[in-house]
């Protein structure tokens, strides 16, 4: 361990400079219901990176954006080397709450600055630079899909494909950045490893008193498209038996999909639909289409695969019973899929020096470290977050436990620089 | 019957000038799948309208506007006398079909063209005037409610009510009236009695081979608005037990008005949830609220009520099962109304001596003459729709059903212009 500077935090106060940044950083896009709403290259968005690239400029990092709007502050120590990436994303829901993505990536800018400066009073040389990183578009709210910026940045989506994409008035991704003015030609940091802290959007830690989660892996996922596909007619005048009705067929597809999970008994299943496009929705016609999304979780990949499966046999009945035709095409998914252990490690005995309780957790939700896992040494954390609340304006985490989660990646920034994770076995 | 120049028509072409009228009429708001999308007071319903302005001002008639926008063309014969008025609506349905609506106004400029002209063609004075009449807004896609102007025009809806409705992009439907100038202070004419024609929208009239409907009473109605209230959270991570799927409870909610329909036995029973309001709709935020129309029809009250409390019974399940609150208003409704028995034999009388085969139906849909009706003697009639299509790009009627309805409507025009109504043994 390098850094003599580091001090068990268990028992202080909350750090007053983090909470006062975070005060400020969640006045952007502020809502009157406490939340935040500022989606991808919004105005909100555009506010709060000029405030981070104002922050990090003010401490010493240089601001590059690369061509799909990730923007990265790169505190470079050591000339050529490769860097520690830390950071989440700053965009939100619409109604979001303030620390989902927001959170993690001020804890990276403090956490950066920090240890830059720990090497720097210390006299001591790491091995590996620091960079922050503000990912572009992980709520895929605005712009589809999720996890755009870090997708783009680990080679799974063209950055042409990323750039093209519109929300729903027509705006691609690109004319949104340039109106911004955050888009660039950076090609993006050498990264040696990665480190990303996040609220939990779940009651494990809350329930059992736990300050901090420590991702192994993720749970699997499927997600897929569906379309259902009826006849217009009158709402009124048409005889039932000639109707073919679109909303019908997706409402017994929602309670299909619902029911899934209220029979899982081996393993727990997530099972939602929660966004339907329906034409011509008028309330006096029947309608002729509805599209949308089907989400499926679980922690185990053959009870998943079992309940896909469960799904498709439904459709038939569903079919017959609203005269409809349903397409349930899936269009993305990903395993059970581990974090390197030796990140679980190392970011344990950090916990465990500055006295905080820590226990092994899965990530149910995707995040831009669940990319990042599969191009550099990944670590992800979690904070807990109050009664699981999340993707709502009452989404909350204590001040006590803010602080904590910051001091954690500060001592796990600091050690990846000195590559720590070189040495320790994998 | 004052007319000698009645002929039979059962045997005849369709009249070739009313085709090419209403296919001038359908290329307004033309869609590539061969229907119209014309919603009210759009671009597409001001060259509508600005068109049949020119077609009755060419034969006589002075086109005024009330306060509401409702589209009148005085053919005064009789200065000082009431006004046989005859019409229906040319708005449409987004993705409508080219006759609901407009065949009846097209049908009506052409019978009161016609029946004036006989009468000054035979040099005999009718008892009154004959006025052609667009309601403003029958369809209630982009405004609601439905039949606004017919409900303005016979005092069911306070004007002032009707010009501050805001359509989804929040223009007033005074703004929207005032930008294409169909809106102005008349103050309507005095009505004697009113007739109006329309496609059937079901499939009774083709299946029996019958060529017309007399309408002789309204099905019952009832119509709720809905909101389902839940609790916003994160798609993945938010556990089953703790979610509050509005989206969820709202496809419960439509499942079991389907099966309010499925169940019914001892009587027809219509039930429809057509349009969904979701909020945020995001694809990885559970529901928060939805909002959604729910519409029951029968012939018979008892059983529609039977129905209405089946429903109520429903929700305190639904509520359980989704952690979700619903809300059920009653926002609207009507009973089994009957039109007047002397119109129906004077329109059986006028379609028999044509060599009009006809029978007696309900309405199942409304239409403007449902409130007509209320307020002066009136009168309805259906031609066939083929496969009882519409609200749909796929509405037809045979040219000589169009041609022949257009005929039956003119004797009743005239018949009613002569009185004869108000010597009928009501």
């Amino acid at each position: 361990m390098s850094n003599p500077a580091a001090t068990p935090t268990a028992e202080t106060a909350p750090d007053a400079t983090l909470l006062e940044d975070f005060a400020t950083l969640s006045a952007f896009g502020a809502t009157s219901g406490g939340g935040v709403d500022r989606q991808a290259a919004t105005a909100a968005d555009a506010e709060q990176r000029a405030w981070l690239h104002r922050w990090l400029t003010a401490r010493g990092a240089e601001v590059r954006y690369d061509g799909v709007g990730n923007q990265f502050g790169l505190f470079t120590v050591v000339p050529g080397a490769p860097y520690v990436l830390t950071g989440s994303h700053l965009d939100s829901q619409p109604l979001g709450g303030r620390y989902d993505g927001a959170y993690g990536v001020l804890a990276s800018a403090h956490a950066a600055y920090r240890a830059v400066s720990r090497y720097g009073a210390s006299g001591t040389a790491p091995k590996y630079n620091v960079a922050v990183v503000n990912w572009f578009n992980e709520e895929g709210c605005r712009f589809k899909p999720s996890m755009m910026g870090s997708s783009v940045f680990t080679g799974k989506l063209p950055v042409d494909t990323a750039l093209a994409t519109t929300d729903p008035a027509g705006t691609t991704v690109e004319a949104a950045l340039r109106k911004i003015g955050t888009i660039g030609d950076y090609a993006g940091p050498d990264v040696a490893a990665y480190a990303e802290i996040h609220i939990e959007q779940g009651r494990e830690l809350e329930n059992e008193g736990v300050t901090i989660g420590l991702v192994d892996s993720t749970w699997a996922a499927r997600k897929f498209q569906v379309v259902v596909r009826g006849e217009q007619s009158h709402t009124g005048s048409t005889v039932m038996a000639d109707r073919r009705d679109a909303l019908f067929g997706a409402s017994l597809l929602v309670v299909a999909v619902r029911e899934l999970a209220e029979q899982s008994k081996d393993f727990p299943l997530h099972t939602s639909v929660s966004e339907m496009s329906i034409e011509p929705n008028s309330p006096v016609v029947v309608a002729r289409e509805v599209r949308m999304h089907v989400d499926l979780r679980s922690p185990d990949e053959e009870f998943l695969a079992a309940a896909a499966a469960r799904l498709a046999e439904s459709v038939p009945g569903i079919e017959e019973r609203a005269s409809v035709s349903v397409e349930l095409v899936q269009t993305h998914g990903w395993g059970v899929a581990p974090f390197p252990a030796a990140g679980v490690r190392l970011a344990a005995r950090a916990a465990d020096e500055l006295g905080l309780s820590r226990r092994p957790m899965m990530t149910i939700a995707g995040h831009d470290s669940v990319n990042m896992k599969d191009v550099a040494p990944s670590i992800m954390m979690f904070v807990p977050s109050v009664e699981g609340i999340s993707h709502n304006e009452g989404e909350a985490t204590d001040d006590l436990d803010i602080s904590r989660g910051t001091d954690l990646l500060t001592e796990v920034v600091d050690r990846l620089m000195s590559g720590a994770l070189d040495t320790e076995a994998r």
